[in-house]
């Protein structure tokens, strides 16, 4: 056949396995933590009815849903979310599900944006949640889940900076006049992380505020004092584990109000200046707009593309999880059986272990593999090895060689200290 | 709202927690073996441009793929299989990847099959294959893996059986006929695993061979001698892991031979009756066939919901997967900050714990939610408890209470054995 040029969909990525270990690192450190605060893990379709989606994220997420009719005619559209999917879980399933229900979803979703750097039509969500519940205890317990599975991830330093939206509308909602908003006064605030203050009073007086007035409201809301609620969680999140000062109360924190009605955070990693790299908040009416049901719910969403950019810029991927540790090289007919069995031996105590695929080449070019795919230890047993039960050792950094008894060719390996 | 009454499409499947653990635990349990036979993970987007994709898996799969045109008229398809993808990759990334390449990949495919009993429009694939070798040692490797793989589930018996092509050519060539073809001939033997030696006999006669041929031919392939390629990758694979009795030479297992050219073979679990968990071969033209480029290929597909199944029958899923352990219950306000740490300290040991999540509720309905999700122990720490800096550790099953000093509580959880 001819050869083929085509590549991957414009905005769509392939995950190599250097890539791919990374991402799995990060899953297998987040979800670690997800189960000792007891979330359970729940998988939806990829291909859902057009109606349920439809509407749902507004009218321009409406113009980036894939959705297209299906050879029934039927009207199906892609996962644009994890939220609409999940609602539409705890309605059908309501009967099987735990009154408070603590799930977690790591799942693909999909949009039609344009592509951009570091924007992409198909890409992983990750969001804990808690369903059936109001109390304080519930975004204690996500805040906490949120900050030990950062931390379990390796990074140092993790901050969450928490409000409460009636922090903001209590002490903004006199400064509302007919022409400006209290929503319009929070929109200009909550650019605080990124403008200086005399640009947001200046922005605040082009949307029609007075000067004195605007810096009063910029000057009231950054030193208003916390809520009842955001006291008892940030106290009750702190005993359950996040460090002191980890845990950030600020004034201006508004992260969009769409649909949050309470507590609402975002998480900071400060090395990491491409931005936050999760948030969320408290939802009590979201799941009645989406599909009728009466369910209160908290929640927050990892930043799963920032995360793993982070955990590689901070060198935390373990680099034994990146390449294959052992070969064991075919050096001759003699030595064949027992150059099996070695791998064999290797691999029953967990090494990462290759044998190398073509019995015709030299040796010269098996360590030339070895070398350009970092194996670390190339294994050797030829027939003068086998006749006196030893494998020789090489050593891939040192070209260092040692010879070990073949019976204890396991325990040598699971006892060399930097695997 | 209204409430909204949409459920999944059908054809497609929700999985809740105990049925996503279920196959979480397999996953983990196979790609732990994965990788210690040097496989590597890539993952592959969901949607492919159409070109890709059309016409490379015959006609009638043709109208299954899902397909359509996206926002910018692109002719877009959602992946139909982890093959396909993979000879992309590894024609893309041809300068990047390894020479000869192991790779696994465990993704969703989409098929707009005619819904019915254990077929679903949406599935898991899960591969394994060696690119770049036409060595008998890959297949060995695969073979073993896979081996390692189901064992590592906890299957008991597992058994391979193995055939090569060309055994079931050079034995039944001699018997075609000009009505009668040799791909004819096989394709009435390969049912023997499900139809009587008659039957088959029978059904090669009414397709025109002389009963007396029909009859030394099925005889003539079922003592067929192996092939030496046979003979090198059975011994080799045992080996490396395979148990003397678990790989079986089946000289009439064919396997639908449409794109294989060598090797061939298919995993069983006796004991479940539903049909192979398994099967592969080498295909060292398929690549080409597919996308034009001479890259020779060995590998094979775990039948992932059927080892899900199988793995659920015989009760290998184990159950502290499923359900959270430990509940801190609220007692009241003096041991409130106490049972926020008691969580924290039982969470650090790994144990699955939920704080209860509505500090309202009677003791009496937090056993209640306790009892009906399965929680093992409930801990409770109340004024008198802090005061004594005890807990209160209440067995579910027994209904036996035990105090434990609230500086042990983690040590103390993490040495119950049944945890």
């Amino acid at each position: 056949m001819k050869k083929q040029q085509i590549t991957n969909l414009k905005g769509f990525r392939d995950f190599l396995p250097k890539e791919k270990r990374a991402r799995n690192f990060v899953v297998e450190k987040i979800v670690e933590i997800f189960e000792t605060y007891g979330f359970q893990p729940i998988e939806t379709p990829t291909l859902e009815a057009g109606e349920l989606l439809k509407g749902k994220y507004g009218e321009e997420a409406d113009k980036l849903l894939y959705s297209f009719k299906d050879r029934g005619d039927r009207d199906v559209a892609l996962r644009y979310d994890q939220t609409v999917p999940t609602a539409r879980i705890v309605t059908q399933y309501k009967n099987e599900l735990p009154k408070y229900f603590r799930r977690y979803q790591i799942q693909n979703v999909y949009r039609a944006e344009k592509p951009q750097k570091g924007r992409f039509r198909e890409f992983t969500q990750c969001d804990i949640d808690i369903f059936g519940s109001t109390s304080f205890l519930t975004d204690a317990e996500i805040l906490a889940c949120a900050y030990g599975s950062y931390k379990n991830v390796g990074f140092k330093n993790v901050e969450i900076l928490i409000n409460d939206r009636e922090v903001l509308f209590s002490n903004l909602e006199k400064y509302a006049t007919e022409k400006v908003s209290v929503m319009s006064i929070i929109q200009s605030i909550d650019k605080l992380d990124k403008m200086s203050e005399e640009a947001i009073v200046k922005e605040l007086v082009a949307k029609g505020l007075k000067e004195p007035t605007a810096k009063e409201a910029l000057k009231n809301i950054q030193n208003a004092p916390q809520t009842e609620i955001l006291e008892k969680t940030i106290k009750a999140a702190k005993k359950l584990g996040i460090d002191e000062s980890s845990l950030i109360f600020n004034p201006t924190l508004a992260r969009g109000l769409d649909y949050y009605n309470s507590i609402i955070w975002e998480v900071v990693i400060p090395e990491y200046k491409v931005g936050s790299v999760g948030g969320g908040g408290r939802y009590d009416n979201l799941l009645n707009e989406l599909i009728g049901e009466d369910i209160p719910a908290t929640g927050m969403a990892f930043g799963f593309d920032r995360i793993v950019e982070a955990a590689i810029e901070q060198n935390l991927i373990p680099q034994k999880n990146m390449s294959t540790t052992v070969l064991v090289a075919i050096v001759d007919e003699a030595g064949f059986d027992k150059s099996m069995e070695v791998a064999k031996n290797i691999r029953k105590k967990g090494i990462k272990t290759e044998v190398y695929m073509n019995e015709d080449d030299k040796l010269g070019k098996q360590f030339k593999y070895a070398d350009q795919n970092n194996f670390k230890y190339v294994v050797l047993v030829g027939g003068e090895e086998a006749a006196k039960n030893v494998a020789k050792v090489k050593f891939m950094d040192s070209g260092k060689e040692k010879e070990v008894q073949l019976n204890q060719i396991g325990e040598y390996f699971s006892g060399l200290t930097d695997e």
